[in-house]
C-alpha cells in the first residue's frame, strides 16, 4: 500500500457509492437550495438558449469577468471564479496554508472549513458559538481576541454563518477584519447567501487587502447544479488565488450560464423577494403557534417543535425534506428548513399546524 | 502584503482579464476539442432534455458512478470524478505528493505536470523527449531507468501523450508500471485520447495497486465544456482521492449530461471512426504532398510545411486556428491540427494543396 500525505489520515469523506437520491414528489427544504419554480424557468431558458460550441469547447472567461466586475462593483483584477464558492475556500487553503498554520473558524459552520484544514495539515482553532435565548451567539469581541492570542494564518468567517444562520453586524464585522490585519492573517468573509442578507463587506476589499469575499451562485442565483463561484479580493490575492487555480477556473457550460444570468440579475432579486416572504410567512405562523424561531439571515430558518418534535416530524415525513435537529448545543432542539416561496411553503405550514393543534 | 506559500512564488499563471475568444466565422482545430456536428447534435440534445432541477440542486452522483463503472469495466469504488482529468490529475498531487517529493513526467508533456509539481513543492524529474526520424522519442528504458535513480513519489505519463502524439506499446507500458510499483511510486497514465487510441491499462488495476488512470470527456465525448472527468484505480487509490476532492466532486449540471451521454456510447464511438477517418484524409495528403507527418495516437496530427510554411499559414490564416509551431526541439518545424471530419477537413486540405503547388 502507498500511503497518501500523512495529513490526510484524519480525513475521512462519504462514500460516494451510496445513493442519496430525493424522492421528486416532495419538499426539497434540506440543503439550502434555491427551490423557486419562477427563477428556475429563467435558469432552464438560458441552457436551452446556449450555442452548442458550450458544450465541446474549452472554456474562455475574459468577457465574464468583465461583466462580474460592473455586477459586483470592483475590476475584473479582483475576482476569480471558482467551482462554486467551496472552489473559493479551498483556494484561499491552497494559496495561504502550510503544514502547521493555525485557521480560525466558528463552529458548527460550512462543513468544509475543518475538512480543509485537516487537508492542509492546519491546526484549527474552533470558537463555538454558545446557546443563548437569542440563538447561537459568538460575540465579536471574542472572535477579536482569538485573532491576537492566536495569530492564526487564515480567518474564516461565513456571515450570515451556516448553519446557524447568524450575522455580525457591519461595524464590527471591519473590526475583525482590522484585528485579522493586524497579526497578518489572511480573512476569508464568506458572503454565499447574498442577496439574502443584503451587507456585503466587497467595498472593503480597497481598504483591506487581506480581505477576501466568496460568493455562491447556488443560493440567490438558483444555479447550485451549474457549479461556479467567485472570489473579491485586492489584485494581490486575487493573483495568488489564480495560482492555485486548477487548467480552467470552471467549465464553459457554467460560463455561460452565469454570464447570461447577469442579464437576469432582476430575476434572482425578485426571487430572493418571493423567498424572503415565503421565510417571513412561515416564521410568523411557527411564531402564532408559540415555537420557537431563529430568523437568521439565510436562505433558511430554524424552528423549534418542543414537545411536538415526534408528532411533527411524523406528519411531514411524505411531504418535504428538511434537517430534523442538530446535535451541536447551540441549535439543539431546532429543525431547519429552506426558504421556499409562500405558495410552496403552505401545504407544509398546514401539516404543522394540524399537528401541533391536535 | 500577505504572502502565498513560498511553493508558489515561482508559478505564474494566464492573465485572466485577457479575452481570448475565437472568432466563429473559422475553424477551432488549435485545442484539440471534438468539433465533429454529429455528436455536439447528441450532446444539445441530452443538454434540452435536463429536468430543471439539474439546474438548481447540489449533485448526487451515485447513478453516474454505477453506470460508468458498468461502461468502463469496473466497480463504483474504483472510480473518482473530477472537474475534467485535470481534477483527476491534481488529486493524485494533492493525495501523495508533499514537499520535496519528486515527480517524474516526460518533457513536453501536458502543461499542468510543471505547475502542480511547482504548486506541491515538488522537485520535478523532466525526461526529454529526443527528436528523431520518426518524430519525438521517448525509449521506455530511459524512463524505467530514471524510475529506478531517482526514485520519485509520482510518475506521470500521458499515452498518448500531449504534444507528442508518441505512444507507449501495452507491454512496456505495463514494464514501467512495474518499475514505478518497486520504487513505491504512484503512477499516473492519463488516457485523455481513450478511444481514439484504443490500448487501455484499465485492465491492469487489479494487478498494480499503485497505478491511476485518468480519463477525460473532452475528446472522444464532445464534452470538454461540461468538465468532467473520472479517475480509474485501486480502491485504496480511490479512496484517498476521495479524501483530497471538494465538497463535490463536479456539477450536477456535469453529472447528469454525463449520466445521459452513456446511453450514447455508440454516437461516441461514431464521431471517434469520424474524426479518425478526418485525421487519416488530412495525413494521407499532405503526405501526397510530400510534407512530413506525425500520425500519433491522440486526436491531433502534425505536419511540418517546411520550406512552404510561411505560405501556408498566410492562406490559413482566416481559415482555421492551429499550432503553427513548437519551441521544442523534438516538434520543431511541425504544425498540430485537431482532427475534425472530413467535410471540414475539406476546406482546409485544398488550401493547403494550393498554397504548396503555387
Amino acid at each position: 500500500m502507498i500511503h497518501p500525505r500523512p495529513q490526510l489520515a484524519e480525513v475521512s469523506r462519504p462514500d460516494w457509492t451510496k445513493d442519496a437520491s430525493r424522492n421528486p414528489a416532495m419538499l426539497w427544504l434540506d440543503k439550502n437550495e434555491n427551490t423557486d419554480p419562477e427563477l428556475s424557468k429563467v435558469v432552464a431558458g438560458v441552457v436551452a438558449s446556449l450555442p452548442p460550441e458550450t458544450f465541446f469547447t474549452y472554456p474562455e472567461a475574459a468577457r465574464l469577468y468583465a461583466k462580474l466586475a460592473a455586477w459586483v462593483g470592483c475590476l475584473p483584477h479582483n475576482l476569480c471564479l471558482a467551482h462554486g464558492s467551496d472552489g473559493v475556500i479551498r483556494s484561499v487553503f491552497e494559496a495561504y496554508v502550510s503544514v502547521g498554520d493555525k485557521v480560525l473558524h466558528p463552529v458548527p459552520t460550512f462543513a468544509m472549513y475543518p475538512v480543509y484544514s485537516k487537508m492542509y495539515g492546519a491546526r484549527t482553532v474552533g470558537l463555538e458559538y454558545e446557546a443563548s435565548d437569542k440563538g447561537p451567539a459568538l460575540p465579536p469581541e471574542r472572535i477579536i481576541a482569538a485573532i491576537a492570542k492566536e495569530r492564526p494564518r487564515v480567518v474564516c468567517l461565513p456571515n450570515p454563518d451556516s448553519p446557524t444562520g447568524t450575522i455580525i453586524p457591519p461595524d464590527e464585522l471591519e473590526a475583525i477584519i482590522a484585528a485579522a490585519g493586524e497579526v497578518g492573517a489572511i480573512i476569508l468573509v464568506d458572503e454565499a447567501y447574498h442577496p439574502f442578507h443584503a451587507d456585503s463587506v466587497v467595498p472593503l476589499i480597497t481598504r483591506h487587502p487581506h480581505l477576501v469575499v466568496a460568493r455562491s451562485t447556488g443560493k440567490a442565483w438558483g444555479m447550485a447544479g451549474v457549479r461556479i463561484g467567485y472570489a473579491i479580493a485586492s489584485e494581490e490575492v486575487a493573483i495568488a488565488l489564480h495560482k492555485v487555480r486548477p487548467m480552467y477556473e470552471t467549465g464553459t457550460m457554467a460560463v455561460a450560464v452565469f454570464e447570461r444570468m447577469l442579464d437576469h440579475a432582476d430575476a434572482m432579486e425578485a426571487s430572493v423577494t418571493r423567498l424572503s416572504a415565503g421565510k417571513t410567512l412561515f416564521l410568523d405562523r411557527m411564531e402564532a403557534l408559540g415555537l420557537r424561531t431563529l430568523r437568521g439571515g439565510g436562505n433558511f430558518l430554524h424552528v423549534a417543535f418542543g414537545a411536538h418534535a415526534e408528532k411533527v416530524h411524523a406528519a411531514l415525513s411524505d411531504l418535504v425534506y428538511y434537517r430534523k435537529d442538530f446535535a451541536e448545543p447551540c441549535l439543539k432542539g431546532f429543525s431547519r428548513f429552506s426558504a421556499t416561496t409562500p405558495e410552496l411553503f403552505g401545504p407544509v405550514i398546514t401539516r404543522i399546524e394540524e399537528s401541533v393543534r391536535t
